[in-house]
């Protein structure tokens, strides 16, 4: 299998963790519904490939996510190893409860930076949407788990256009004062470019929100995510978010094309020397074989090169 | 039509050089045998787009390239404004004699960074090439014609693997020196990673080669095209080749996934306010036309996202 050769650069991080998305983020978005033993099995190859942080699923309604009804029925499925972090999404007290009974040791919550996103995905405004979580967050903080805060429509919203990085920066900060110990900032519909990831990491920084509490969430809907990545790990971050295979997709953007695959990534940081503990053979041959249980094929290039 | 939000970035360039090969690299490493009508219409419409240096077809023998058979056929049928460039790809001194009937006045070199890819590629050596390029070169540039030289598989090989940095700096100097204004480094099989591409640009320039004469030119097939573009204009590099709608490809490359879509580029460039004269909507267009002319999707991801 073909590798790319090995040469390091300057102003890069020696090792990222790979925040893998594929089973939640990933899933949600395909209009397959997956069987849940092939879920679980999705999910115990992934870690076999390497990964150690894997979003398994979310508790969410099913009446809005039919696609994630058995979570707690693959939660009980599966057997995870000590060293593998699995937090799941939960939208409010409600979703809570159930990752609690679940045993769930690590939640995410998903916030709005725009006003039409949050009425279209939260029935809120970006202000009531902390109503929403403030007790959510602070249950979970007392019961010992840690929280994630997804922030969506950083670098653009589909209705709105434009977002400023102001607004951005204060649902993030407030997630971070409520107790989230990191910050996904995520560019829910694909259309950020490197001089605006600069931007949005240093006004963070400027608020007191350095990289050690962020990751970058990209999509690859306008072929940026890497380079847009790329930029981020250059300003410090070294939590990145993608998707095996590039599962996955936004339904709010222009294209089926959504996450940044997860072999891309690999691509890149295995060429550069930057540890991640995946195996990259290991990990295409995941995604080919999810490919397979989807009955389309994977839209990341790494797979269609290799699989090929 | 969906636009990024413009966030300028320190480091980069005000200004970039679009090299359109769209045409001849993309429409050689089609499957199938555009009409010449067809090909004039193309390029009209990629001039018309914005683009002002279009490499139009290549003097190389039908018998090798029969996509390209019709070149002075092309070049008879276009009326080019005076401040459009358009180079045509030119193997030897016969290929020169037919270019310089049809009037060219730019013409560019194709070289091997590899033995094995010579071998296959020129029926040479790495060395023996160079037999071939001087009485071209020299006698081109009596002419008065500019010529750029090409050099491809400097990230990688597909027979050898790794290929050594010195060694691509070997071959394109030896092409500044025999007179070439510029040089293009080709990732031929798409597995450059940005610490490669820093270092050898980085390798030219101790070798007395600036960024003023290089141009880069990176293939899509692992997804790395557009974060190598990247940092290839963080080093300096003004000029970057691309191809409308993503166009082409390696038959030598283990994927269909060719050339990087002058759109996806052009998304990032808008992005960054780095100014190409380049119209995207336009571009688009030209490249959902040409799909359809080729009877397939185009693989840039803008194409997909803002045709759909």
């Amino acid at each position: 299998m073909r590798t790319p050769q090995l040469v390091q650069a300057e102003g890069l991080p020696n090792q990222v963790t790979i925040y893998e998305v594929g089973p939640r983020d990933g899933l949600q978005n395909e209009s397959a519904i997956v069987d849940v033993k092939v879920k679980a099995e999705f999910i115990r190859r992934l870690i076999e490939a390497g990964l150690r942080t894997v979003e398994t699923t979310s508790f969410v309604s099913p009446k809005w996510v039919p696609q994630l009804a058995d979570a707690t029925e693959l939660l009980d499925q599966l057997d995870l190893p000590d060293d593998v972090r699995a937090p799941v999404l939960v939208p409010n007290e409600r979703g809570l409860d159930r990752a609690l009974a679940a045993g769930v040791r690590e939640i995410a919550i998903f916030a709005s930076a725009t006003e039409t996103f949050a009425a279209k995905n939260l029935n809120s405004t970006v202000d009531e949407q902390f109503a929403m979580f403030t007790p959510t967050v602070e249950r979970a903080l007392a019961a010992g788990l840690t929280v994630r805060g997804y922030v969506s429509m950083c670098y653009g919203d589909p209705w709105e256009g434009d977002v400023p990085i102001d607004q951005v920066v204060t649902v993030g900060a407030r997630l971070v004062d409520l107790g989230c110990h990191e910050l996904s900032l995520g560019d829910t519909i694909g259309v950020a470019t490197p001089g605006h990831v600069t931007a949005l990491i240093s006004a963070f920084s400027k608020a007191g929100v350095g990289t050690d509490k962020l990751a970058v969430h990209f999509h690859d809907t306008y072929g940026q995510a890497l380079a847009n990545t790329l930029t981020a790990l250059r300003e410090g971050v070294t939590t990145v978010d993608s998707s095996a295979g590039g599962l996955g997709g936004c339904p709010y953007a222009e294209s089926a094309t959504g996450n940044l695959a997860t072999e891309d990534l690999l691509w890149q940081l295995n060429g550069l020397g930057i540890s991640t503990g995946v195996d990259l053979p290991k990990l295409v041959e995941t995604s080919v074989w999810m490919a397979g249980q989807l009955g389309k094929p994977s839209p990341s290039r790494v797979v269609q090169a290799l699989a090929g």
